[in-house]
């Protein structure tokens, strides 16, 4: 079992950007980094925060990311834009694009900005939330390495690729932030952790039989598409979008994740849904949310959350009460510094 | 046990086009409606062609769908547009909108055009290959009417909202093409002819419990979704995007969809990742369809298909040997004449 202690935002924000300095990061980019995987921590993302920032630091010393690098734009027709990272911080190259996508949405209705050459961005619903903050529909994705063995198939031969998509909403948006694998390595370690099988099968043993044993898939590191078919076939339009887009590296030329995980490319899509019908969509959002909240629930006490939902909370939270973030972890950073 | 029969193209699409002109549909329009319902039987696509064409008929004759009516531009913001199908036929209205995508984005790098008021347009593919034919990446979905139990849920309470990704590949372009549940009615209704249980859970008994009887489901109607939290999600926000952007009646507004479906909202989006790297995008979608058929396949003879490999075997025997059709949908279309 994990035990959790809570941090104040201020107090982790610190800690990240003195760990950052420390590994010789420059003012500005430590602090945006900070910012964004403390935000992270605050939305309850630890995967993509306080438990993923040592392997950053550790990519950040192999020269795996290039602190000083900034994004540049490659070529541009229209609305589309192409942009490469220069191996940056992957947040920060994250953040820039959809900036820059929305700032074309704001003038032309939709901008579209692919992002070559990039490291990991750790949590992919950041770049949602922040577009459908900022009034926009928000969709982005994210090639990975290989880490999902295609339907059909019996090897790792593709990526989970994240997609989000984002409607804005004043009181809190909708928000889809999942990749296309059944279960994130994140959950298959809980699992592990709580010496609990998976709800449904999650991918592949030893022998190359589907199993719902997260131990023998974190061993074999095969996982299965969500939906088996249906994830497998959206992995890869994803890739061959974003790919075609960036004229760039496919997953099949990148290491196994595990291994590293860098070189991506991401699309990021701002959508001005207001400027289109005069009107924001709250009416909307509104409308689709009580539904589901107004349909019957499995469990008579807690209605149908909408994707987003929880997240809402756990900020809430974390403003009211601190942080929430394993033990480990946080000994974990603070013996970084 | 299904029995099939193959008949021309020519021959197919002329009892496609007499039927309409029967039931009072002008030529044009009927011309263009046969012409894309034999294109979906060439494709193999049955379900939405001879198998769906008296259902659309009956709505034809049920004024659900108003032939002489054509789509119009409501209101443009930059490369967004805004349409409504006054409720002409389902597949005209989305042909015009993906056609209409493509020209914005041949001067504009992307073209998003959202259809409201819309009838069925049948199969969701079609308006993707015909985008990745012209040279363009084409994604493209739509609402339904509710068909869809959302994950944590009891009640059919969200649409499968089928979606299209296509890139293009002069060899034949790479195209996913499914609906947000695990198994579409089609898919169904063969394991119920062949008396076989589902692969998987696919949906819900009449106590409430996942079953893989598809004969369950059917009696229920409650499919379950792909990929569980995963595809109920999914289809919550392209429901939440397509009526953000057409200000649109949400599924929620909608019947069940085995009641009647019709005024629903379409997405198509086309973009010109030609003209924004200069080169199309042959190299990076052989890449991608040579990694899959080079990784190893469960089935040693046969190797990993990738997405819309089917469809263009299919083309082809369509075209050599006539289009495949079952004997009594065959005998059902000319009843009609």
């Amino acid at each position: 079992m994990v035990d959790f202690i809570r941090i104040s935002q201020n107090e982790l924000n610190s800690l990240f950007f003195k760990i950052l300095i420390k590994h010789g990061v420059k003012e500005k980019e430590a602090e945006a980094v900070a910012r964004i995987f403390t935000s992270n921590a605050a939305d309850g993302v630890l995967s993509h925060s306080v438990n993923r920032f040592p392997l950053m630091i550790k990519y950040l010393d192999e020269k795996i990311i290039i602190p000083d690098n900034v994004p540049k734009k490659v070529s541009s027709y229209g609305v589309l834009e192409k942009w490469n990272a220069g191996r940056c911080f992957g947040v920060l190259s994250a953040e820039c694009a959809m900036e820059r996508a929305i700032e074309i949405a704001s003038e032309n209705g939709a901008g579209i900005v692919t992002m070559t050459n990039s490291n990991h961005w750790m949590r992919a619903g950041y770049y949602g939330w922040m577009a459908a903050e900022k009034g926009f529909i928000g969709i982005c994705w994210t090639t990975t390495g290989k880490n999902l063995v295609p339907w059909g198939g019996t090897e790792i031969a593709i990526g989970n690729n994240p997609l989000v998509i984002a409607v804005p909403r004043k009181k809190g948006p909708i928000v889809f932030d999942s990749s296309m694998a059944q279960y994130s390595w994140g959950k298959i370690d809980e699992y592990i952790s709580a010496g609990e099988k998976l709800p449904s099968i999650g991918g592949y043993d030893s022998n190359g039989n589907k199993t719902d044993d997260p131990s023998a898939i974190r061993e074999t590191f095969k996982a299965l598409p969500a939906g088996f078919w249906k994830g497998s076939g959206l992995s890869i339009l994803l890739e061959a979008v974003a790919c075609s887009l960036g004229n760039s590296p496919t997953v099949s030329e990148m290491p196994v994740s595990s291994i590293v995980e860098t070189n991506m490319t991401q699309v990021f899509i701002a959508l001005n849904n207001k400027m289109l019908n005069g009107i924001d969509n709250d009416n909307i959002a509104d409308k689709i949310i009580d539904a589901l909240h107004s349909s019957e629930s499995e469990k008579p006490d807690s209605p149908i959350r909408y994707p987003g939902e929880r997240i809402m909370q756990t900020r809430k939270d974390s403003k009211e009460k601190g942080i929430k973030v394993p033990i480990r972890s946080l000994e974990n950073l603070k013996s970084m510094l």
